[in-house]
């Protein structure tokens, strides 16, 4: 795809979706000695930005007379919610497998919207029904789409014609969805600026796949607590989009647990962890010597109390930013 | 005073602080088949309504060319961090006394922007000490004063000028400032509205007072987990106002912790327990069969990460609002 394709896309999103706050933090551009703005997609419709890729598959088809009468997808976080949303809003039927070991929390508020939810045993047995389930209905994947890609992309071009002028972008990198729209929303607008995804250290296929030049994948479902990052491996499609970013940063989960903290303090949103993976990256790309204006990509504020429990049982906001 | 200091008060205030934003939830507003606006003063300065209190008490005493070089004050929270932020923007020291069971983040916050900082073996000390250093400094009380009070009504002014036609109105009761303030705002605009407190079932000596008709003094600190609401007693000045309520409605521990989850996720916004009080005052009112346009305010953000482990060490999300 070519960057203007985000614009076209932004202009479809737009009446329907959120425009969401860039947000910045006086304390923190002061303990850090720069300026960094926030895009934060927790205030996305759902609680994140998945609702922007979702929705733009499903307007595009309906653009081409071809919306399906029933949408499927597996998924046991924020895109079940971001499918079970646009198919209520298009007004079709969506069946979302979901494995066992979700939140029930999660569950809960895919099928507030009005989805047919399917419990499977485990994750591949999910993905697996979908597929087979697939022949009578549309099956939206979480990332591998060219529509998808280019709605999750509207976020980073939101906040470039918000604020702009940014030399560096920082966004979390799971299946390569959100990193790829940021790279081509960013490239609308710069020729320069750099572009870096966030991995968990836990979860780094794609950072091990950019090293080898191969889609290297995880054997094993990753223990890292940004859940939004523990997707196997990337696509083909995404991995082209990949191979364009400066580098994928490793945050190890320390890290993702401080930051989560410290941008809850800061900004005074809630952020699930994935959303911390940025922050992180720009943080220890600072500490390396680098400078410049920095926009961060906020996934999302989806968590459940057991994420919860997990990031607040240590303190770190003793120690300031600068100090970990 | 009269309702109309209020607006005085505003006009005085506003060019140093936040507007807050007024916020609504349209899954909640479905759920309870009613309307609910939420001011939402965690992103007031110092991340609590606090702020407003005290640099209206000190601004006054510069128009009157009284202002001290020097000011005292005794607090383990959201006062503390106040009055060193409003010392540090007018250029004058001050001096806080903290016992020593507050959370070092609370101490690191006050001390960061740059006050004083005597810790004391606990609360009682921390005021005594305070009252004698008062020789030497002007004490700033955390409620008992008529400044303070005009101050903390300038929130609900705010909200009354930004959304009105309020029904009802409620806010958390500790010393009695905010309620003061947000009766006398609320008054400004309508001759009406109900006005009511909600406090901890804990910590209920102001619902015991109006019952009497005499101040209750608590004999010990409450354990409560809404920590802005631990007051021993409010003063003759806010009970004053607190007489002219419709009521204070009295909350259990569960119901602030459920209330603190809910708000945190349908918001995406972080709140204290002490703000979970006035929307569970809410709900037990609009169960009881009451209707009508509603304005909560949500006192502020600062917690520390051992009041996040009790918020979220059990799991109220699940189970929609309506269904406690």
């Amino acid at each position: 795809m070519k960057p203007e394709v985000i614009a076209a896309t932004h202009a479809r999103l737009q009446p329907h979706l959120v425009r969401t706050p860039l947000l910045t933090s006086a304390d923190l551009n002061q303990f850090l000695f720069c300026k960094i703005y926030f895009k934060y997609e927790g205030q996305q419709i759902t609680g994140a930005f998945k609702s922007r890729g979702v929705l733009n598959a499903l307007l595009k088809l309906k653009e081409q007379n071809q919306l399906p009468a029933h949408v499927v997808a597996f998924s046991s976080g924020n895109h079940a919610q971001a499918v079970a949303w646009a198919a209520k809003l298009l007004g079709i039927k969506a069946t979302i497998f979901i494995p066992e070991d979700a939140s029930p929390f999660k569950i809960a508020a895919t099928k507030s919207h009005g989805a047919e939810v399917i419990i499977t045993p485990d994750r591949q047995t999910a993905e697996a029904q979908a597929v087979e389930f697939a022949k009578d209905a549309f099956l939206l994947p979480p990332y591998d789409h060219d529509d998808i890609i280019a709605g999750q992309g509207t976020a980073a071009f939101e906040a470039w014609q918000d604020e702009g002028g940014f030399d560096v972008v920082f966004a979390p990198c799971g299946g390569g969805g959100l990193i790829s729209g940021t790279l081509l929303a960013t490239r609308h607008f710069s020729k320069d600026a750099k572009v870096f995804g966030a991995e968990p250290l836990l979860a780094n296929d794609a950072a091990q796949s950019l090293k080898s030049g191969m889609i290297q994948r995880l054997t094993s479902s990753p223990n890292t607590i940004a859940d939004g990052a523990r997707t196997l491996a990337v696509s083909p499609r995404t991995f082209q989009y990949i191979q364009q970013l400066d580098s994928i940063l490793e945050i190890n989960e320390e890290e993702i647990v401080y930051w989560t903290q410290w941008l809850t303090h800061l900004l005074q949103v809630r952020v699930e962890p994935t959303s911390a993976l940025g922050m992180a990256a720009a943080y220890n790309w600072h500490c390396a010597g680098n400078y410049g204006k920095i926009l961060i990509i906020l996934s999302g504020s989806n968590m459940d109390e057991k994420t919860e429990q997990q990031i607040w049982q240590q303190d770190f906001l003793s120690q300031k930013p600068g100090m970990l």
